[in-house]
């Protein structure tokens, strides 16, 4: 933070020496930018907001946010790197609407329904932004009447919850998900799916991470055999999941005191739920006899020895962790589910290794951005039931299975990978520069001339700029290439070739070339041909 | 139509023949799923809606739709294009929230402003659904103090309009928005976004197309001279706008009536406003005294001398029509505006010449769609003072132009070009299949290595899949090859690659390869070597 508050007054200076000198203002426009980018990654860690003086508040609502092209930049490498994986396993795209039928989605998502967004009621049909991509999947195979299909959708979904913007939690945020729906044999998709989410966060290259893989039936069976009446078993499922972010106390408490659970039924849950492993945890779950006597657990288990053994042929069963505490918030899953964790995901350790609590900022119901971490940064699991529900007979079920890719997770820790100056946004090729008296016209014509053969290039927008702040801009983006005209070559059909990225500076330089051989001259420079 | 339900009756003669056969699922599926797809294409045609049975009405929200793989690949192809020639011309991008603060877009669209959606009151900030990406892209420069920036933007925007769906006008849409911020000389960058237009419609290949071209000064000159009160000169203007699509009587109604501007001043409008042309037409306003003596008509008229000198330059002016009939409705702009239109655009013509007036369907908001055209497929102009307005600080403007492709009505275009049987979704390069007893851990096995080594390869999710029906996939997805494994062959390390768009058929085929072969040979088929 000091350092930025170092850079923004050294720019300042600058900005002055160069108005001292009279400099041309796109310099002078081009440090300012600099400062002002400053400022805002200086707010950004400081967490103040930009003070406002103007009439209307200028902002982004609460839990949104831009991007700039910087980001972006980065944010394209994420979805393309990510496309490409749910291609190479033959992924094709659909395309839903932003906001559903508001029935369509009531229901579907357990205690999280409250923080959906709706539309005001303007005339006309009730709806809501959704609140994932899989509901209106779901519609949408309804709908439509598709028996299968292995789908990819990149796209913005809305929760009204607590942001904590640093961290990737925002209330408009992408998701990227991948569902295969139809009627397979047992575990084939499921265990390409887990196949497919690690293809991803490997190439996204994140460092380190582990898939947490449990079943919902397995969670069930031990629910049963443990006592919890079957009314209680999704409130019970939602508090035994927010074990990866509180300790086993709290949860207990809100078994027993909010949800009236009976503590001893609590504490048999809790010798379930703490344990975790591989292939070994499987095994010991197989010894246990009363587990095995219950029909859902013993049907998981199986499901899992299946999916384990398809996990060693695609080998990646070393990245599996079987974790009983895994229960997933939403109603809708049926099978097996899982989410990958990174080290950045669990809220800061202290130094006695307990972990930190979350809590709010002060006077705001916007999370104290220290105190929690980023979360899961892939999440799914198999849910046989949720088209028939839509349909309304269970005769239409359309068993599904799919993943969730948390792109606003990965961004964030890729952010503080990336420094911004090594970010190209623009990908201009060839800037087209004017020595002596402007030539506006000849160096449109030759813009024109390099667009239409597909070379991307820009001029500056002056009718007589000067040299220098057109070589600068050219340095300022990484344009490789300059086209550089005269008069006097103009007039004997020649113009000059100059790489940019070569020390050898000022305003001459390149090589001629004849104007006709410009295109040929530049393809084979740029690897075009 | 007729040719649908032909097809329809068909397809389901087939199902029964392949039942009646004992067929393999798989292709059954195959064949119902095309009886949907027609049956909904024939809907579409019709106008008849979904008949449902269901417990919930399972729709999208009126003037809003999904879209399918097939229709997808149409769409990416077409932002592909679009994409290709803004960074051609050296556009980064940017990303901003779908809602933004309400306040901010209030007062921005003139009579449209009735359009726009609102989320509801949940608590907290009140937020309304983008209503295009000029307004939010002008909040971002504002918010960001950024001077100058060429960006584009691909986004949904959203319009509580009458919806006409196969028109492409829909309440929920895409716009591909290209804009040049910042100070530079005279239409320098309006003839470059003119420019970009014109390489896009070409590119998008929709046929011969024309450049709506005018003057916001020009018109409020023209207004002035004829005496319009300057606080009815923006709703004149709109009314103005509507002469695309209804006669000048009608207009002059509005005018007169429902505005109640004097009808010698109508009159008089009328006079300019039926006139277009060329530069002819410019030179001709030029003799105007009248018109010229005009500080706006003046400043307008020297604009469009000097972008017609940049269009002829560029090698586009023979695409411009100078129009002064055209208005465009939003109240932002400021200088040159623009729209391309072709002949899909208008209403149809009847056979006296006039055009069929638009009118709705009966007992509904929506427009019969046989009495409009897909309307602009481009549009856009200059804005001053956007930012400005935004800051509450005139000393703050930051000048701009741009340009929205309007990329629903292109796609409409091309949809009824395009055969969805033309179109390949899925870009699956290998199907590896097995002859024998299914050998399930062998096809994952070399599917894992076809995918490690970035080849786009599917199989068959049935743990002993039939033979045939493993060939019927490779050939209803158009995937060029297919790795045959067999027990025997595997032992002795080897499995065969067959060319599947070659004519030899059935189960046997292909050249046998070393197993440690098939990749280096795969990707020199594929040419990815």
């Amino acid at each position: 933070m000091e350092l930025l508050k170092q850079k923004i007054k050294e720019k300042g200076e600058q900005v002055r020496a160069l108005k001292a000198q009279k400099a041309d203002q796109s310099l002078v426009d081009a440090e300012v930018a600099a400062i002002v980018e400053l400022k805002k990654q200086l707010n950004g860690i400081t967490g103040e907001d930009n003070k406002n003086k103007n009439k209307i508040l200028l902002k982004v609502p609460k839990g949104t946010r831009d991007y700039n092209e910087i980001e972006m930049a980065i944010r394209e490498k994420v979805f393309s790197t990510i496309i490409s994986v749910f291609k190479r396993h033959g992924a094709v795209t659909i395309d839903t609407p932003v906001f559903e039928l508001r029935e369509i989605l009531t229901g579907k998502y357990g205690e999280e329904s409250k923080l959906i967004y709706n539309l005001e009621d303007q005339g006309g049909e009730l709806c809501s932004l959704r609140y994932d991509l899989t509901v209106p999947f779901a519609r949408f195979l309804a709908m439509n009447g598709t028996q299968s299909i292995k789908r990819y959708q990149i796209a913005k979904v809305y929760r009204r919850d607590q942001p904590a913007m640093t961290k990737g939690r925002m209330r408009e945020f992408y998701q990227c998900d991948f569902d295969i729906a139809g009627n397979f044999d047992p575990m084939i998709p499921d265990s390409e799916v887990i196949k497919i989410m690690i293809e991803c966060l490997t190439e996204l290259d994140i460092g380190k991470f582990t898939i947490k893989v449990n079943h919902r039936k397995i969670l069930d069976g031990i629910f049963e055999i443990c006592g919890v009446p079957e009314e209680k078993i999704r409130p019970i499922s939602s508090a035994v999941d927010k074990l990866d972010k509180s300790p086993w106390k709290d949860v207990r408490d809100e078994m027993t005191n909010e949800k009236g659970l009976d503590p001893i039924v609590a504490d048999r849950i809790g010798e379930y739920v703490k344990l975790k492993g591989g292939k070994d945890l499987l095994e010991k779950l197989y010894q246990d006899q009363k587990l095995c006597a219950n029909k859902n657990a013993k049907g998981g288990l199986e499901d899992l020895v299946l999916l384990f053994k398809y996990l060693e042929v695609f080998e990646v069963l070393d990245m599996i962790s079987f974790d009983l505490s895994l229960a997933r918030g939403l109603d809708y899953y049926t099978g097996i589910i899982y989410e990958a964790i990174t080290e950045h995901s669990g809220p800061p350790t202290l130094e006695d290794g307990t972990k930190v609590a979350r809590k709010l900022k002060k006077d705001s119901d916007e999370f104290d951005e220290t105190t929690i971490g980023v979360g899961s940064i892939a999440a799914g699991g198999r849910y046989d039931k949720l088209v028939g529900t839509l349909v309304g007979r269970t005769n239409s079920d359309i068993p599904c299975v799919g993943v969730s890719i948390g792109v606003e997770r990965v961004f964030s820790i890729l952010l503080q990978k990336y420094k911004p100056e090594q970010v190209k946004a623009n990908e201009v090729e060839v800037y087209v520069i004017a020595v002596g008296d402007g030539l506006m016209e000849d160096r449109m014509k030759v813009c024109a001339e390099l667009w239409n053969a597909g070379i991307k290039a820009e001029f500056m927008y002056k009718a007589k700029p000067k040299l220098q702040p057109q070589f600068s801009t050219c340095d300022r983006y990484q344009i490789p290439f300059a086209v550089i005209i005269g008069k006097d070559e103009l007039d004997i059909g020649q113009v000059r070739i100059k790489d940019m990225r070569s020390k050898e500076q000022g305003g001459g330089g390149g090589s001629s070339v004849k104007r006709s051989d410009m295109i040929t001259e530049l393809k084979l420079r740029l690897g075009k041909v």
